[in-house]
């Protein structure tokens, strides 16, 4: 089976290197929704090495920041699971008190129709990543 | 309000340090769920210092190493949300093709009765983590 991580398709990408990268999800409900993908298949952190899952930790903060920043969001939620498809990535996804899940997982059950709060244009999104890599 | 995770109520501890803690928890679904809690009340990983913040991802990469070694789940799940107790925190849980919720999050929609997989005794889960900590 293909895996779709590998294939990268249809991925709307923001920032990568050489080990990873982060791209926009497309969830109506939840915008500035990112996801950083490690870009070898493998399954789980302790897969890693130490300093492969220093790096792409930095990224996932580095994306966590970048959207506090730009959305400010009342809690960032961060999650690998890997279930569905066991090639390692993770959500980073900003939310707020009235968004369609609030205060469930974005996998939960809905609470109600949700404000879907305005997202970062993704070319200041990507300039936000690119700057906290730096900083 | 005072907060559940500073008060410490009621919880199974297996490893501590000065920093964060590891508590095991009581998920009737899903044997072998671990928490990994920073001692001090603080909501976002981008909160801490990068010296807490990799402190606080060694302790849950030990126990999702531990979980590995005695239980050999299919995946393992990890997650930091806070959404309700804004309080650090990290979600530890192997998960299995037939257990209640997979390929869902434990948060999702049930798939099945699920089968409950044998979890390690907690002694023996707090010394290999205490081990993958020395590692």
């Amino acid at each position: 089976m293909t895996c779709p991580l590998c294939s990268r398709s249809g991925e709307n990408l923001l920032w990568e290197d050489a080990h990873c990268r982060v791209i926009r999800v497309d969830d109506a409900d939840h915008p500035g929704f990112c996801r950083v993908i490690w870009h070898a298949h493998v399954a789980e952190m302790t897969d890693l090495t130490a300093a492969q899952r220093a790096h792409l930790l930095q990224v996932v903060f580095a994306t966590e920041a970048a959207l506090r920043a730009l959305m400010q969001p009342l809690k960032i939620n961060l999650a690998s699971f890997g279930n569905m498809v066991p090639h390692l990535h993770w959500h980073v996804i900003p939310r707020f008190a009235d968004d369609r899940h609030f205060p469930q997982p974005v996998w939960g059950t809905p609470q109600r129709d949700g404000r879907r709060h305005e997202p970062p244009d993704d070319e200041v999104l990507a300039a936000r990543i690119a700057d906290m890599m730096m900083a």
